[in-house]
């Protein structure tokens, strides 16, 4: 078990940037692996791209083109409009289905070729909105299934998993990066960076956790 | 649930040809997806393309180049000769990493975009030659996993997990195919259809399982 290197699914959004640099104080050596599955933003991975470059973490970008092409939907085809608000009886139309389990097998088979471990994923069953592939079950579910298709343990971090985005924004100030993700990561559906178009269900959920930090804070 | 249609993984080989017939029995409506990885000998892609065309199965063949450039391996790179007998103390170096947990999720992907809840695998943990995800273990653990992932009920079928292949061979004789697959699928890891090289790990299984069915037919 390698306890020094660890890999980070990583998009360049508030969520896994800041567990890029939780995963930078834990492990020796951190690499980040971005998809491209032709998001309707490429700046998205333009975003992760800087990132890495400007805090020197090796990145690879995989191409999952193949995903889009099983699953369209609102966040890879630009013909449907992302729905506002999250609705009541069913799932947000920003949904892949199956895009977080595909991520994380295709970033096992990567880790396993380097001998690494460790994989952390930013996903969090407080904040879900309904994604079923964010729920710790699944995460949990997903690792026994990794270990034996691969016949190999890989060990699954979820630093988010039990804390909302005011909790997020805490453990970026903790991790002294709160300025960083503020500013230079992007969350936003409409692709802008930092604080985003203020008005997507993306931007809400991100802008909300932070003023919620900042009162907290100045308590 | 729909109990009339299924998905079947399908490679054009002995195994997958004779789940294909095998669902072909079971289902109104039955789906073969394959997977285009690079795979050494294109001509594997032909042979499932013309078994369905010719026994009118709707046919799908979904680009998987990525786990090439992940997992480089025997069955896919040139410059490594394949192993002529199974290592003892390792896995096969045929074995690509993770293969089989992600063409399921795919295959799991597009069965849900259809309303689809059966999916037909031919991994054989009688005959697993060391492959950790042919194992009805790492299958069942799938099976959940998938649930889970996409909130969906996926029953995944494995007609062959405890067949060798004289009882494949018994099976294809029952379901009245036995002529097509011995003379239309490919299973050689040379590239010959129906009684391939007869050198590789995979023609001497299957000529050894074929010759050991025909002795106890005699009987």
């Amino acid at each position: 078990m390698n306890k020094e290197k660890a890999v980070v699914v990583f998009s360049g959004g508030q969520d896994s940037t800041t567990c890029l640099f939780w995963a930078k104080k834990k492990f020796k050596e951190v690499i980040a692996v971005s998809f491209d599955y032709n998001q309707k933003h490429k700046f998205e991975l333009e975003c992760a791209k800087d990132i890495c470059k400007k805090y020197n973490v090796e990145h690879h970008i995989l191409d999952l083109g193949l995903l889009n092409q099983l699953a369209p939907n609102s966040l890879t085809r630009v013909d449907i409009e992302v729905d506002k608000e999250t609705p009541k009886d069913s799932l947000p139309n920003s949904f892949v289905d199956g895009r977080n389990m595909l991520f994380l097998t295709f970033v096992g088979v990567f880790a396993k070729q380097r001998g690494i471990n460790n994989i952390i994923t930013g996903v969090s069953q407080s904040d879900f909105s309904g994604y079923p592939d964010c729920r710790d079950v699944f995460i949990k579910s997903l690792n026994v299934t990794l270990n034996l298709a691969m016949d190999y343990q890989f060990e699954i971090h979820t630093p988010l998993m039990w804390i909302n985005k005011a909790q997020t924004w805490e453990l970026a100030d903790e991790l002294e990066v709160l300025d960083i993700i503020k500013n230079e990561t992007l969350t936003c559906y409409n692709g802008i960076i930092g604080d985003g178009c203020g008005e997507c269900p993306a931007c809400k959920l991100r802008m909300n956790g932070y003023i919620e930090y900042m009162k907290s804070k100045e308590k």
